[in-house]
């Protein structure tokens, strides 16, 4: 691929590998990690990609810096807009900083302060909307037009879902460094960007390990869209606290990469989530943001079958504010 | 050195390497850390050795194992025994049944649930003891002389020194790797086993770098023994949420290599230390029990000058009962 290529055309695994090349010294390469306490009670073997340890705090540094680090020297100095509720906004930030060039960030009001203060604090501009009044795609495309700032979007884009699927790459190499064969790969799910580049990595590396999409209960676009073929939106109405795994449907570039790779999507509840960041704070000494925790929470609540298999998930971000990480703790079951 | 070498042998950055190597493949090489945006606030650069990821959520799984390792097979069916509040509990316990050995623990009743449940299931016999009418260690000698079991001390011994000294040997080569000169490397210090271990490793790999003891305030004996010149107890009445790190003393091998080679020590009072474990939670998305996060809670109170300098401290354990953790971080301000 380059540059300037249609952003209809699709990621392949060399775009990952590609990716990869880019993010080496830049990215995080986070640890996979276990706990032999927690596989004795669960009767299977359960390894935890921690990308909460990615700069920035969430996977999202990786797309980002790989789709900014294309953007032609002649357009840097005009910049990047993005819009983001939170982790995308950061990773933007960060990777222009990086990289010398100024960003202006389209964020909700609503938005978690821990990830706007940060977003600021990287040097972004942070633009703040009514989640319920305003367009934001609107708003970044009039930002977009009035600077020239070249807009970085948080999934549909085949280089973000290329450097997401690092994250693949590198799980992969792992695993099998840790002499494990993997009967299944899980990660959330929001637009599909991250789910989509791990699935062509893992196909391409681990061919036969099965790769799901997790999201919250009545956000499971992606799991009601894989079975029925099509893409479909979520029903108005429903709230989670899964701040970042909200997006209304799947998006184009990556429902076409997912509905050929992937082997399905599960969906969780917010106590199931809650339960879950517990386990990372008690087994794996990790703090956990509600939508980096779901797909541990689809196997903690056994949505797959996990009876002596080795199956990892991706812990994608710890981005939480104080309150609302405790009172998710404090709502969890004891162990 | 030899497995029955009288234990008043001081160890040597031999037996650190050596350790290495028995530990290679059994313990987790911990990530290195940073946050971009932290060290923008200290003006300084701050790197945190994540040693909560290691097994068991604490570094005695190190010297554990180090030790345990090197009993000879004829003496391994009679198995081991130690005391411990906790962390070298479920070290010695996590060590013994990978090397096929039975384990007791001797542990105060008041010992953190975490770490008395975790070392049971780590397959351990757990007796429990009054701390404040009995006395562990002739509890421990008793168990042995009955049992056969061997005593695996929790600090005054040179292979359990060695084992955690594998801290320090990663840590310069982490740091290196990520062409940090570190000028200073700070420690959580109980009885001094870890941060004896890891001076041995610094002034070899990285002479030059000042180390530090950190201790609780109240508790900070071998601070006030290094520049006494001599070991010295400390005063009755004080009091800690820092469980790990009630030693009364400086072990008798611990001080030898320590008056040697620290350059110093400081102490940290329980708010400075919830104020560190709020920041390991929001910047680095690690959960680090009290006794963890001294180092750490060291640099951000300003117990050092860090101004332009490069710093690395270790976050030495992240087994915290959960009410005391979200009690902790409750009473942390907010940044």
């Amino acid at each position: 691929m380059v540059a300037d290529m249609p952003s209809a055309v699709l990621p392949t695994f060399a775009d990952v590998e590609a990716a990869a090349s880019r993010l080496a010294g830049q990215a995080v390469v986070t640890p996979l990690i276990e706990s032999t306490l927690l596989n004795d009670r669960l009767g299977s073997r359960l390894l935890v990609k921690a990308e909460v340890l990615q700069r920035t705090g969430s996977f999202k540094f990786r797309g980002a810096f790989n789709r900014i680090s294309l953007i032609p020297e002649a357009e840097r100095a005009r910049g990047v807009v993005a819009f983001s509720s939170g982790n995308h906004a950061q990773g933007v930030a960060a990777a222009a900083r990086l990289l010398g060039m100024p960003a202006t960030i389209v964020m909700p009001s609503d938005a978690p302060a821990i990830k706007v203060r940060n977003t600021r604090d990287w040097g972004a501009e942070v633009v703040l909307y009514d989640r319920w009044k305003e367009d934001r795609e609107a708003i970044g495309a009039r930002i977009s037009h009035e600077t020239g700032a070249t807009l970085v979007r948080p999934y549909d884009d085949p280089y973000i879902m290329a450097g997401q699927g690092t994250i693949g790459l590198e799980l992969a190499d792992q695993a099998n460094a840790a002499h494990a064969r993997l009967d299944a790969v899980l990660a959330p799910c929001s637009g599909g960007g991250m789910i989509g580049g791990i699935a062509l990595a893992i196909a391409a590396r681990s061919p036969g390990t099965g790769v799901y999409a997790v999201e919250p209960a009545g956000f499971d676009d992606t799991a009601r869209s894989l079975a029925a073929g099509q893409r479909l939106s979520n029903a108005p109405g429903a709230s989670s606290f899964c701040d970042a795994l909200l997006a209304p449907m799947p998006g184009e570039l990556t429902f076409a990469v997912n509905s050929a790779l992937l082997a399905g999507g599960f969906a969780v509840t917010d106590s199931q989530v809650a339960e879950a960041m517990a386990v990372a704070r008690d087994h794996f000494k990790l703090v956990v943001e509600p939508g980096g925790a779901v797909a541990l929470a689809a196997v903690l609540a056994g949505k797959i079958p996990s009876g002596g298999k080795t199956i990892a998930v991706v812990c994608s971000g710890g981005n939480v504010d104080p309150d609302l990480y405790a009172q998710a703790l404090a709502s969890a079951g004891r162990r």
